[in-house]
C-alpha cells in the first residue's frame, strides 16, 4: 500500500479530490459539482464516498487530508463567510471530516495552500522566506517565514491583496476603497481598461468589447498583439504591483517572490514592466536580493498540489 | 556565581553596557563615549575592559552576549555601512567579541533588539505575534512571527520605515522618495508641522521656531497646549501610521503592536487619532484582533534590556 495524503481544493463550482504522493505525483482524482450540493451535510456526504471510492480503488493509506478552500481558517479548521459557497456562516469542515477519519485533516486559504505546493513541490523547495501571489479574479498571498506558512494570531494573514495602496481609491469588495486587489488581478486589469479607454485617445480593439464582456485574457492578448491600451493596463497594474511588492520586500526580505493565475500567464507585458519598477524603488539593502518569478506548478492541478502540500506539511 | 547576560546598547554618542539577570533587572551598567573611540580596535579594546571590569566587580557568569545597533546583520554578526557610526564599510562585531568570549554573541537592530525586549521582558511576554515601533529620529521596527525575530532571507527584514507610502513623496534618506519614515518620526512630524505653517492661517507658537530648531517634543508640548497646527501634525502622523499599520495587519494578523519612541511619549493627542484611523479602516476579518499600545519598556534602559533579551533568546 503506498503513503499518499488527500488533496481537496473547494470552489464555488468545482471540488476536485486528488490523491497525491510526496513526489507530488497526483495518482487520481475527481471532481464534485460544488453546486449540486447546497446542503453541508449532503456535500459531506459526496465527498465522503469520493475520497472512499479513491481509496478501494488505487488500494492505498492516508495519511492526512489536506483541503484548500475560500476563507478557510488554518486553526479552526473552518471556512467562514465565504460569499462564494452556498454553506453560510462558519463551516467547521475539518471536524465533519474527522468523523469519518482519525488522521490530520488540515484547512487553510486557496492563495496559502498553493504557497505550500510551491515549497513542497515547486519553485520553493529549499527556501525558507518566500511570498506567493495568485492573480485570479481577486489577489491572493500565502507568506512563508522561516519555513513556516503565516496565518498570524486569527489565522488569516497573507492578506495583501487587501492592502490599500490608494486612499479613497476604487471600491473594493471588502467594503473599504483602495485595496490592492482593486487594481492587480483579473478584474482590476478590466477596470484599469475601461479608465483607460476613457482617458485616452488611442485607437484599441479593446473600445468594441462591454465592460461585462471583458476579461483579463481578452487584454492579455491585445497587449501581445500591441494594443496600446492593452499594454498601458498591464504596465499600471504592473507598477501598483511593484510598489505592493517593494514593500512586502521591506517588511519580511523573501528570497523570491512567485507570481501564478491569469496576469501572470500574460508573460512579459506583465513581468518585464514588473521587475523594472521592483528593481527601480526597491530599497537598496535589498537589491539583488529576491528573485520575481513565475510559480513552477501554477495550472490547473495547482490547487490539488497545495492542498496536498498542507497535508504533508502537518504530519511532517 | 550569578548567571547574567550583557546587553550592549551601541550608538552614535553612547555605548552603554548592561548587565541583566532574566527577570529584566538591570544589575549594573557602564557608559562609554562611542565617539571617542574612531578607531575599531580601540572601541573593542575598551568594549572588552568594560565587559571584564562588570564582571569582576559583580563576581557574575555571562551566559551570553547581546547587542543592538544600528545597521547590524543578526546571520553575519555585522554592522554594516552605518552612516552614524565612525566605523566605514563591514564591521564584524561579532567575531572581535568572540576572540574574548566562548559564549554566544549576537547583535541585531535597534528596533529588533527593543521588540525583543518587549518579549522577554515586557508587554508582549505570551504573544507570538506582534510587531514594535520605535518613532525616534526615523522609524524602526521589529516583527515576530510564531515567537521568532523576523529577519527575511538577508538579516535585514522588518524594514517599515521604508516602506514607500507616497509615491513621489517627500524626500528620504534612503534616496528614495515618499517612505514611512519621512512622515512619522520625530522628524517627520516637524516636515508636517513646516508644510501646514505655510497651508494654514492658524495662530501658532511654533511660528515662532526655526525649522532648525524645530522638534518633535515642542510640537508634542504645544498639541498637548491646544496649539491647532501641532495638534493637526499629530493627526496627520497618526493618520499615516495607522494607514500603514492597517496593511501590516492585513499582512501579518499581529495581536498586539507596541509602540515606543518620542512621538508615543505624546500620549493621546497621538495615540487617539491613530487607533481611530485604524479602528476605520481595517479589514473587517482583523476587527478587534489588534491592540495598539505604548510599550511597557519604553525609556532609558529599554536599549539595554533589548539587547540583553537577544542574548537571553539565543540560548533559549
Amino acid at each position: 500500500m503506498k503513503n499518499i495524503t488527500i488533496g481537496i481544493d473547494i470552489g464555488g463550482t468545482n471540488t476536485v479530490i486528488g490523491v497525491v504522493d510526496q513526489n507530488g505525483m497526483i495518482i487520481d482524482k475527481k471532481n464534485l459539482l460544488t453546486k449540486n450540493y447546497p446542503l453541508l451535510d449532503s456535500f459531506i456526504t459526496a465527498l465522503h464516498d469520493t475520497i472512499e471510492d479513491l481509496i478501494q480503488k488505487n488500494n492505498l493509506f492516508i495519511k492526512a487530508i489536506g483541503i484548500g478552500a475560500p476563507d478557510a481558517n488554518y486553526y479552526r479548521g473552518t471556512i467562514e463567510h465565504a460569499p462564494n459557497l452556498a454553506w453560510k456562516g462558519i463551516v467547521p469542515l475539518c471536524d465533519l471530516l474527522k468523523k469519518f477519519y482519525s488522521i490530520p485533516v488540515v484547512i487553510t486559504n486557496d492563495a496559502n495552500a498553493a504557497a505550500l505546493g510551491e515549497m513542497v513541490y515547486g519553485g520553493a523547495k529549499n527556501m525558507k522566506h518566500f511570498a506567493l501571489i495568485t492573480l485570479g479574479t481577486g489577489l491572493g498571498s500565502g507568506i512563508v517565514v522561516d519555513g513556516n506558512m503565516v496565518y498570524g494570531a486569527t489565522g488569516f494573514a497573507g492578506e495583501l491583496g487587501h492592502t490599500i495602496i490608494e486612499y479613497n481609491g476604487r471600491d473594493c469588495g471588502c467594503g473599504r476603497k483602495g485595496c490592492l486587489e482593486c487594481y492587480v488581478s483579473a478584474t482590476g486589469i478590466c477596470r484599469t481598461v475601461s479608465e483607460l479607454l476613457g482617458k485616452r485617445k488611442n485607437a484599441s480593439k479593446l473600445r468594441s468589447i462591454s465592460y461585462e464582456n471583458l476579461d483579463s485574457s481578452i487584454i492579455a492578448s491585445a497587449a501581445n498583439d500591441g494594443d496600446k491600451i492593452a499594454l498601458e493596463a498591464f504596465t499600471i497594474s504592473a507598477k501598483h504591483l511593484a510598489f505592493s511588492l517593494v514593500n512586502l520586500i521591506a517588511l519580511l526580505s523573501p528570497e523570491a517572490i512567485f507570481i501564478s493565475g491569469g496576469l501572470a500567464g500574460a508573460g512579459d507585458v506583465f513581468f518585464k514592466p514588473l521587475r523594472q519598477y521592483v528593481e527601480e524603488n526597491i530599497e537598496i539593502l535589498f537589491k539583488n536580493s529576491v528573485k520575481i518569478i513565475p510559480s513552477e506548478i501554477d495550472g490547473k492541478d495547482a490547487a490539488i498540489l497545495g492542498a496536498s502540500a498542507l497535508a504533508w506539511k502537518e504530519i511532517e
